[in-house]
């Protein structure tokens, strides 16, 4: 039960001939000093019938407020006595998947979550080709019309489920990377994929839910949390909030491992950010390797100490089909530390043995044999796909390297908080990303799962007045680095591409087992 | 042609790989550095084809712009190449008239001007009974309809015979009283007139047009000038702006002459106002005097020098139909400075001989006989008339000797300017109004006749954007007296119920004239 949200009981002070202050003026009056306010913005709706309700209701009410930029708006004022829900509904606007999580604004308490996959993906799975779409002809109404309804549909099954109504909802807080923001205010999203890069809009105003086409109440507003860049959006900012990033005394760093890598480190001293898509190097992403995660995927591989094995771990224990993302970390973990493949990421025909086979003059490893599979055919990791898992595995420790140590100026041995954020992050193991050179080998206690950490941020805008300061706040005060992919990067880059790393006092926790292999290979 | 208005042509900054600044931005600076501003606001409907028309546009625009109260609103942006005119409409949205004016945004130049009856006459004459209407059933929004349908109408007549269009209007400025305000605005008003007197708001925001259902551009704005009170309204600052009372170096009055009489005295170091409703001696308003000017009304009485008759002058020249509220004024001064009627206001027999009569025991003057009415009856003045214009004509200097002399600590001397502002006031010949001591004896050139100065001021609310911050200055700025109808004020009242005063050194112009009656009347 929260003390102080979004929604207040205030008492007005009454009229008398010795105060003739106006109505206005006097619920504004009530409200500065609940608030701790400057500005108070009362709308037309409300000034209407606000005489006859002030003294109907005995000049108490309870007021339904959001904080925009320059004041507090007042977006509904109620009879105390009625007993009716005042709702919130917070928004993870991701490409491939919207979560909505619907809120008491009284109580700040969660009623339910809906998560359903973006309808836009109809017209492409990524956001380029959603963009080149946009661009056409009535593509952009197209696109903002599929999420909009889709938003809404959504909202109101949430609703029926929970015994609620969405006029009920008054405020949405929405949080997405930047193409996807545009998309869903329906405005022009071209620009942000061709040379140099410019979003239309980095800090989206406080808009009317109406202006947006969101069947919530009439009078409701929506907040699309601000981007820094076309590559740096609003969903990294709500991961800040989550995080508190902003707020920490020690200096801690959050990674969302997506398409891109994006991240922040800083504290409440200072906050730095990067964006990996600036790279070639990240081309294709982290977050492709493998499939998406279903029943039958494998999500976890391991070696068994015994016989030197590998052991794999699939969703809901069905037969293997394929393996996802974090399943190929562990993969990549479990076959460099059972040394079937070396430093520089090579398969070893010595420790493979049969496991390993050539086709088309392409090395393969099998994973899964056809017998042990659900499709009948064998899981095998080719060379190719091990090569492309080492070029993200690299670009992303370069990143983390550059903006940590070349531009922070820190050690990994500084950072007090390892925040991994996304949904793809949920899955990674740190200690099998540190084997493999991914990330930095700190203690695995430093390693922090968020979550959905975009939603997570929406809610607490939701909740907490004194978030919306934090917003504007974090927006205005991190350096964005553009990541310069030069030659001092590339040189970073080669060495990160061995396993786990060229420079091996790096990773001391693996040190004594990369010595022996250098010996082995006459390297560094 | 004025300079600096709310239509300005920008030069936007181009993108580039080092500038990222999103497009929004890059407007906001540009607009920022054009306007010395601190904060621009950009709405969706622009935002979303932004990216788009600043390319094609070769980053050059022209912005139509508004000042709010916390930021400038950008309301359009135009091709700079597009031969698109830009309005505004500036309303004085008077109880019994309404006047609008067209005005070009870009050259400050009126285009033409309309005025019409409040069509809110069909429910009511007077403030009173409207709003006593409005407070059952439907009775707000009809009145509220019928000034919205009113002012659209005209607007649009206005609009086709100078062959522009009301899609072009972006801005509306307009200035009532307090009730009028918020009857156009659709707000309850019944606490107006009901002790305590309470508005129910003061400073309406600046609200989207199409929420007062304009008929102008969808993303027009419209502006209501903010009142001090329920009987200090927006038409009177409206009426300080055009004066420009604020910005005197010496100390000037405004007086608004209407049912109620309004003052303002002040300059740029203070202001201090008070209104005549307060007081039950001002019931029935000066300027309900006689009745509405129309041809055949006489507007001006003087004395024939030769033969001491008293001439008249009707409008248009017409054979006379009644007498107006300024005539009354000359008939009065006339009639006392002929001796026709004595310092108490009484008529002397001895002077009117047989231009005087009695019917049911209540002395009549004839001013007219019924051979040179227009009616064929005699237009004639009885007791009961002239003691409700001396009670008037009481009233009003008593407010003014009160708010002057008593709450400003100042003489009449320290005037250097006493506008009159309203359309009664326009008419009144001050040489008359002094004679009957309604108006202090100044020197004749202190007076100033400021016309429509409501409407004025909407206009230069219209064409000049520093004018917003001084209306919120001089809304904040002034000090309102109510008018405290004690024994002192009516012993005050009583003195001035004498013509032109029981204290015939305030009126030094007319004192040996007096000096003569006084000796003849025993009193003093």
């Amino acid at each position: 039960m929260q003390a102080k949200g979004f929604v207040r009981t205030i008492e007005i002070d009454r009229p008398s001939l010795s105060d003739n202050t106006a109505d206005a003026g006097r619920l504004e009056q009530s409200l500065k000093k609940e608030l701790c306010a400057d500005k108070i913005s009362i709308p037309l709706h409300i000034l209407k019938k606000l005489p006859s309700n002030l003294r109907s209701w005995n000049f108490k009410a309870k007021a339904v407020l959001f904080k925009t930029q320059s004041s507090w708006i007042v977006l509904e004022l109620l009879d105390t006595l009625l007993d009716i829900s005042v709702l919130g509904a917070a928004i993870d606007i991701g490409s491939t998947r919207i979560v909505i999580s619907l809120i008491d604004l009284e109580t700040g308490q969660e009623i339910g979550e809906q998560g359903f996959d973006n309808p836009q993906a109809v017209i492409g799975p990524d956001i380029l080709t959603r963009i080149h779409y946009s661009n056409h002809d009535e593509g952009l109404a197209e696109l903002n019309r599929l999420v909009i309804d889709a938003v809404n549909w959504n909202m109101s099954k949430l609703c029926k489920e929970h015994g609620v109504q969405t006029k009920d909802i008054y405020l949405v807080t929405a949080a997405g990377n930047t193409a996807m923001t545009h998309l869903f205010l329906g405005i022009e999203s071209f620009e942000i994929i061709k040379e140099p890069y410019i979003p239309c809009v980095n800090i989206p105003d406080t808009l009317a839910a109406d202006s947006l086409n969101l069947d919530i109440n009439q009078n409701g507003v929506a907040f699309l949390f601000p981007n820094i860049g076309s590559y740096f959006g609003g969903d990294l900012i709500a991961g800040i909030l989550f995080s508190n990033l902003d707020q920490k005394e020690d200096i801690c760093l959050m990674v969302d491992v997506g398409t891109n890598a994006e991240i922040v480190v800083g504290s409440r001293d200072f906050l730095i950010a990067c964006a990996g898509a600036a790279g070639p190097a990240l081309e294709g992403g982290v977050s492709k390797m493998g499939m998406t995660a279903k029943p039958g995927v494998i999500d976890k591989v391991w070696i068994d100490p015994e016989t030197n094995d590998l052991k794999i771990h699939t969703i809901d224990g069905k037969k293997p089909i394929g393996i996802c993302g974090s399943g190929m970390i562990d993969l990549a973990a479990g076959l460099f530390l059972s040394k079937r493949i070396d430093i520089r990421g090579k398969f070893s025909k010595a420790i493979c043995k049969e496991q390993l086979f050539e086709q088309d003059g392409i090395m393969s490893f099998t994973l899964v044999d056809e017998n042990q599979s659900a499709t009948g055919e064998p899981i095998c990791l080719s060379q190719v796909d091990l090569n492309s898992l080492t070029s993200s595995k690299a670009a992303m420790f370069t990143i983390l390297e550059v903006i940590v140590c070349n531009t922070a100026g820190l050690t990994f041995k500084d950072l007090h908080k390892f925040y991994v954020a996304g949904t793809f992050g949920s899955f990674i193991n740190p200690g099998s990303a540190i084997s493999i050179g991914m990330l930095p080998d700190i203690p695995l206690d430093t390693f922090e799962v968020l979550g959905n950490s975009s939603l997570g941020g929406a809610k607490v805008l939701l909740t907490n007045p004194d978030a919306f300061e934090r917003v504007v706040e974090i927006r205005k005060s991190i350096t964005y680095i553009e990541l310069n992919v030069n030659q001092e990067f590339m040189n970073m880059f080669s060495g990160a591409k061995f396993y786990p790393h060229t420079d091996i006092s790096r990773f001391p926790s693996l040190q004594n087992k990369i010595e022996a292999d250098k010996r082995l290979l006459n390297i560094g």
